[in-house]
């Protein structure tokens, strides 16, 4: 297999460094906008018959289409800001290759009723186009980092493994990250928190099919394992949602991000102040975003990676009936440790638990364990063979029992 | 009396619409760096004879001092922000003026000790000069608008009518006043708010002198009269708290601001986030600064009257000995109905109660009952009448018996 690897940030630069360790490529091409950074992160890796840069802009289909031939690519993953996705998937149709990504096409809100249905919802525009897919015979498969991604695959996997029948699946996401030196310092990018959190959640149940919410609904405070402990959890959109009930059977999908009591404070004085605003304001003589601005004002997280302590866990929680007939409540896990990936790739943890999913499946694509067109997420795959992959990896799963049957 | 009033903002142009009703100056010249602005304040009293406009550049001390002449002032009220103290204070010397303001020159941190030390103290430039002044046979009133100011007369009132003996001296200050159409929407300039609360809060006690906390310290419920109820107050950096131990005899004088629990967590929230800098960010190719950023986001307060609803209160709390011997603690305050203040006066009530105090201050030192030399406080001078004309002026002030003795 040949891969092209399309954005080298702190994820595709990740995704680079994990595969390295695998025999299932024989040449991964890495591109970015900046080809100066894409040759960086392939010399750092010190192959040059298995690593090699491109530069490519991302929005430029055609340009895309082109470097997919030149790098005679079986399979890209699409590693870019999810701005980008709908040139590099259509590209990737084009040029009949198979196409990964992490994130979906992005949403758009309700005009009128917002906080009660939905718009344009994640994913719509990939969706749209699994028809053309799938009479090409080729494969899309979306949403396959660690949430999306690795979440998706725990629900498909308790649906066939450890439930006769699924009331709730619920994406729980938390960590107890700290960045030393700072009183404030997001561990990812503030402006893309904003983005995600102050935009409706996204709830999917079966009698009401999608709807939304406003920000911040359903607080819990959910306790996470390894240590970590309770972190208060609210709704989010996010892609699990859109993904989950399209091939699990279930009754109600939520996605809820730990953020923090003090995170999700930061973000609605955010928004009660306007700063959260990506239309400019005029200040004395120029125009600047607040959004932009907030970003600016912080520290880039990317570079945080030495200053951080501390474990972030993705994980999906499910309630139902047990095999045996009982009730049962689990919660599937995978925890990720800042001192560990520091150490052994030199990726802080959520960019490197993002990354090591899409190695993971190109590795089952690559070998035939994987195969299906159209556009798929990646509960439409088994997930048996996932799992064990990944703790073949060094990056086993958990299962907690939780509940009356714990 | 001659009088010119530096400054037509809200404050300046109150100070001229309540002086208007009454009949102990002449003239009135209003300055401001905007000259139309002035002349549209000057306009809109309708009385060309006894009000005209002029425009002057308060940062530029040999223009000051010729306005001064040229105007043939008695007094000068310096109605602008404080940055603009010393020009127009040294100016007024100069022109051998009778200076008012009703904030004073600003102080600057300790370099090493913040939290605990005093660096710069408010006013020490002012009192630095008061021997020139005294010299001269010139006074300087200042601090004599609401806070500073009439806090400042209900101290020393309470030391000659109410008290044997003071304990503590605490001013505080709450509203129950609400924008309506805004989530969130300051009532005073969010720029200034920013300034006085970050900046270290000064205490003063009799063993200790002044000393300095971090921001936010001492948080107390404070029960605000005439329906306004409990607000959380805070320490903030005031001016009282550098002029009262200066003339009142006690053991202890604070400052507490009512800014309520959201207004706090805003604050916190944007330092925390660096979003109080004055110092400029760079995004996305332009230079701004933070602070900037945030107060332009906002609505402008200077416009907001109209959709304010509720009461300001300002007030002195005094516990001590009173003339019989007995404990004592009393509030002494000054309520405005904002409703009141824009249908009277079209002045929302925040600013409409700074300005009517130098306008009553202004009024007894020309009928003479108020004079002194040298750079004084509200607080040098007898208390008594400035209570009887305030009341004369429409708003009277309220005493309530706190405490045990209540």
């Amino acid at each position: 297999m040949r891969i092209l690897i399309i954005g080298t940030g702190g994820v595709g630069a990740a995704a680079a460094a994990i595969a390295q360790r695998r025999g299932f490529f024989s040449h991964m091409v890495l591109a970015d906008v900046d080809g100066a950074r894409a040759q960086t992160v392939a010399d750092r890796l010190g192959e040059p018959d298995r690593f090699s840069a491109a530069q490519i802009d991302a929005s430029d289909e055609a340009a895309l289409v082109a470097l997919m031939h030149a790098s005679r690519a079986d399979a890209i993953l699409n590693a870019c800001d999810p701005r980008f996705n709908e040139p590099i998937f259509n590209a990737a149709h084009t040029a009949r290759v198979t196409y990964l990504d992490m994130a979906m096409t992005l949403s758009r809100r309700h005009p009128t009723h917002p906080y009660s249905e939905t718009g344009v919802m994640l994913g719509d525009a990939q969706f749209a186009a699994a028809p053309a897919w799938e009479e090409a015979g080729l494969l899309a498969l979306v949403g396959i980092g660690v949430e999306p991604g690795l979440s998706d695959v725990f629900a498909r996997y308790a649906q066939d493994h450890l439930f006769s029948e699924i009331d709730e699946i619920g994406v729980r996401d938390g960590a107890d990250l700290v960045v030393e030196g700072y009183e404030f310092a997001p561990t990812f990018s503030i402006w893309t928190t904003i983005e995600e959190c102050l935009n409706p959640p996204l709830i999917w149940e079966r009698e009401r099919g999608w709807f939304t919410t406003p920000p911040f609904s359903e607080p819990e405070v959910f306790d996470f394992p390894a240590g970590i402990g309770p972190v208060e959890c609210v709704n989010v959109e996010h892609e699990e949602v859109a993904l989950i009930p399209r091939w699990v059977h279930c009754r109600r999908v939520t996605f809820k991000y730990g953020l923090g009591r003090e995170f999700i404070d930061v973000l609605r004085t955010l928004h009660k102040l306007g700063l959260d605003s990506t239309e400019p304001v005029r200040v004395r003589g120029v125009e600047v975003a607040p959004r932009d601005v907030v970003a600016a004002a912080l520290p880039d997280p990317a570079t945080l990676g030495e200053r951080m302590t501390g474990k972030t866990c993705a994980g999906t929680w499910v309630r139902g009936t047990g095999k045996d007939g009982r009730p049962r409540e689990l919660y599937l896990h995978h925890v990720a440790d800042n001192e560990t990936t520091m150490r052994e790739y030199g990726s802080q943890a959520v960019v490197w638990q993002t990354a090591i999913n899409p190695v993971v499946a190109l590795e089952l694509l690559a070998n035939g364990t994987w195969k299906g067109t159209g556009v798929l997420g990646p509960e439409a795959f088994d997930a048996a063979p996932f799992l064990d992959l990944l703790a073949d990896y060094g990056a086993p799963h958990g299962v907690e029992e939780r509940g009356p049957g714990a």
